[in-house]
């Protein structure tokens, strides 16, 4: 094997172990010792790729940043599901955004790396003000006040999962979440006109992913 | 200083240390030779109280039974919001409410201690039920899927407190919360007369505390 493969190889070794010692330990308790041990590679090996624990974390953060299948909808409101539907699908089944999940909700991870929370509110702010002109949302309705309900439950619906069902339950958490907003926020005729049943995230990933198939498919 | 008066004097000043030691480092990061410094006793004289970080925390737990200021209302639903609006007002100021959470928080404590988390569903559960057979909760509204919503909410609505504003705000995030799951899930009629203002909790515990004080004097 020639010399920058094994590098490679490495440096991918060492993340996935990361990963699975960040997902499981959080920021504050994962140690290098215990990554390396997990990774299998000497300690010289992983100190050439990442200088420090933070290194590492910022590695393994970088590598989460996958295609987010999103795909375009009649209705705005239909898309900030859809955003929070695959993510529910994909996070148990994700080492990477396992890790995400527990740097961001530990104080000394958050502190060095910073959290998603800013961006998830951000999204849902943006998303809810354009569907209010859009007039899918009711006239009373503070798009920023909804955002951070949202943001709140929606990370405690990912705490509680983990906890009480090791994730098994993510998927109906978050659409019985939606369910309950969309009835305090939707105009009435739009609201019926929406999926938050919990197996959408799977369906919008296996349509996100047909699609680009069949755009890989043209592009040949 | 009798005897005595000093072995009670010496176990508040544990409970109190660990109580602070426990809300800000969790159950499994809490060491007993940090609360052994804070609170400024000897090993031996902690010892004679609780035998181990467990004993210590169930300790701290007991602690928190305080009254509950319940007040009946003549609405079910707005017994719901009172005991989350008064638990939100004494947790950022009350560092046995504190030490709890975080006790939850952390899967050994859980382990060792259990959770606040299945009563608060189960008493969400019961009052919705109660709530829906006087016609306070649209007939489609299942009481334990809205229940687990408001768990998951709840406890994520102090997780983003704690993190992003130290407490400041857990008022207002809960008063915001129960605004939104109240107009998923509340007879119209009902929804306009529930109180749901950020202050509700403070007046509730004023209230409950001069109710309280009356009947100290009558009893005079």
């Amino acid at each position: 094997m020639a010399q920058q493969d094994r590098a490679v190889r490495t440096r991918r070794a060492v993340l996935r172990a990361a990963a699975a010692v960040f997902a499981e330990r959080g920021y504050a308790a994962a140690t290098i010792s215990e990554i390396l041990k997990r990774a299998g590679v000497t300690k010289g090996a992983l100190y050439f790729h990442f200088d420090s624990k933070a290194a590492l974390a910022q590695g393994v953060l970088q590598e989460q940043l996958t295609p987010q299948y999103h795909l375009p909808r009649e209705l705005k409101l239909q898309e900030w599901v859809d955003a929070g539907m695959t993510l529910a699908r994909r996070l148990p089944r994700e080492p990477f955004l396992l890790a995400g999940v527990r740097i961001s909700a530990d104080r000394p991870g958050r502190d060095v790396l910073g959290s998603a929370w800013p961006a998830w509110a951000r999204l849902t702010s943006r998303v809810l003000t354009e569907a209010k002109k859009r007039g899918e949302v009711l006239p009373h309705v503070v798009p920023e006040e909804t955002a951070q309900v949202f943001l709140g439950a929606w990370v405690g619906a990912q705490f509680v999962s983990q906890t009480l069902a090791g994730w098994a339950d993510l998927d109906d958490r978050t659409a019985a979440l939606y369910s309950h907003l969309l009835a305090a926020i939707a105009a009435p005729p739009v609201l019926t006109r929406i999926d938050t049943a919990p197996d959408r995230g799977a369906r919008v990933i296996a349509e996100a992913r047909r699609r680009s198939g069949d755009l890989a498919g043209i592009a040949c």
